[in-house]
């Protein structure tokens, strides 16, 4: 284990024994060594470090080769914050109001208008197809390298409204351990989010360490264009290709993947499909749902939401055998550095 | 160099002395510690080299990251061999006439009953779509776990009607050593192929030592299914999803490897787009075309013929300065162990 890590470990379990006081204390398994120590030792860090050694043991029933080995996240809601509002969409926004800066003629736009003014009532209330071009508008008609400049650009400079920082720090330490322990078990470890593709790939490598190549994501149709200068680029069109939720992430990992995932983490109804087609299968299995039941440290929200609404999961949970992880009582510390 | 390839390459010198006799000798660069051994010297073979250390070499002017090195190979023609026709349609062609036999039924279907019968006049009469019925017919209805199956059991007995040799062994040792010295110098390597990505990655892995993941097709639609015995799979559905030819293939790439490549290799009109994605970029690139020029060794077809076409490539490569890759010329030897 590296020193800064050590460091960060100890400054962090500093900081959450204050957070944790109504909680029971962290006991001596989250010493040094443990590949997990964010995680309380209990059912659900048991379940995982259960389910990585019974697949990891050569000589043993279940041992599964290296390359069979398959971890998938989801991403808003697993391991990021999601709430108040998708990131991806408090992009969208932002850059719609730039774009009506330059060109106020959009706003005639009722749908357009209402998402610049933050009237989240119209903009939901044109259902779908109000979403989708809020998404067109700004995330289409350019090429592919200059929607990745626009994201990474926004990355860099946006602040989430309630932690006024930067929506790449939110993401979920428990889970960058289990990634990390997961790889250095000779898993793969990608991410199938339902957001945008190439909005998670701007970010994926220096955030989570998942090469862009190991992102599967919902995409708009692009189209190859020979330019008059002689270069080449991708062009990002108005029109849906894939969606990548609810039975569109099994058909993702089908066709990104080809190979039926080990654990998959999720946390919403939207992961339901994928959770199913990582566990009804021979051998061990795992899914797991991030249970949002903590609105001191983040949040708590679960079958009546918009963003991340989990209700036909935790129905299905007990039967299926999916773990909950409760955000409150699993997690000895949310964020890195935290 | 394990001690196995340099006993398979002194065998195939000796065995290709034979075959090369009215050729230039084999020159002094094909010794050991050559990573191209089956590359004769020349313009072609330099080019590659050339390209590699440009971009390889810490502190230049054109270094790229490790991250960022990405090669790409189209399959049928320019990994293996791909008259007289490609090997999936041989593949299709042999379960269909598993299928009829089965069911003769299926022979009231004229399209079918040619294709049984080796008539392919009125198979290509036919069009696309008496293609597209042939291989929806033997494709899908399915799950893609019973098709990998019945791909790998075809590929594990299967001829090649001239070579007598199974058709994982028709593949060129020259590409193999490419691979393999690209890998060695940190590039990613990828297949980019026309042909369907599930047939390709049935033998991807221990023919060419390329991993599923990264291997882009070809896709017909798949579906999620719950089934009544509490297992799930990906039910192939007779329709296409995805055609990863032409200019299907950068958006292929855009979608799955998410870099533009350094080096492409291609052998057919359907590779243009691929070779132009890589080499209309600033810094190094490289697009090279397979020819197809040697009917002793393999075969010589280019401009007219319908599998493997190369009309407008072979007219587009002066300008665009792709290079050629003269089977006969440019490879000391075609396929491992020959």
């Amino acid at each position: 284990m590296p020193d800064h890590f050590v460091a960060l470990t100890r400054r962090a379990l500093a900081a959450t024994a204050l957070t944790l006081a109504a909680v029971t204390p962290a006991p001596a398994q989250q010493a040094a060594g443990d590949p997990l120590p964010s995680w309380r030792d209990g059912q659900t860090k048991r379940a995982i470090q259960s389910l990585i050694g019974r697949v990891t043991r050569p000589g043993t029933r279940h041992f599964v080769a290296p390359t069979e080995r398959v971890a998938v996240f989801d991403n808003d809601g697993t391991l990021w914050v999601e709430h108040p509002m998708y990131t991806q969409f408090a992009f969208a926004i932002d850059r719609l109001k730039e774009m009506t800066q330059r060109d106020p003629a959009l706003l005639a736009n009722p749908v357009l208008k209402a998402a610049v003014d933050g009237d989240m009532r119209v903009v939901m209330a044109a259902g779908e197809r109000g979403l989708a071009e809020i998404i067109a508008v700004t995330h289409t008609g350019m090429s592919q390298d200059a929607f990745n400049s626009i994201a990474t650009q926004w990355l860099a400079n946006a602040r989430h409204p309630r932690f006024n920082r930067p929506y790449t720090q939110l993401i979920y330490q428990p889970m960058l351990e289990a990634m990390r322990l997961l790889r250095r078990e000779g898993f793969a470890v990608w991410i199938v989010t339902g957001g945008g593709q190439e909005f998670v790939r701007a970010f994926s490598g220096p955030t989570y360490n998942v090469p862009i190549a190991q992102v599967v994501g919902s995409v708009g149709k692009t189209e190859f264009r020979l330019l008059p200068d002689g270069k080449s680029e991708l062009f990002r069109l108005p029109a849906i290709e894939a969606v990548d939720d609810g039975p569109g992430k099994p058909v993702g990992i089908g066709r990104f993947i080809g190979r039926r995932p080990i654990i998959a983490f999720g946390n919403s109804d939207g992961d339901i499909e994928m959770l199913q087609y990582a566990t009804t299968s021979p051998g061990p299995r795992l899914g797991l749902f991030v249970h949002h039941d903590d609105a001191v440290r983040e949040y708590a929200y679960d079958r009546e939401t918009h963003v991340g609404k989990l209700d036909r999961g935790l129905t299905l949970a007990p039967a299926a055998g999916w773990r909950l992880i409760s955000m409150r009582n699993d997690w000895l510390r949310i964020f890195p550095g935290s």
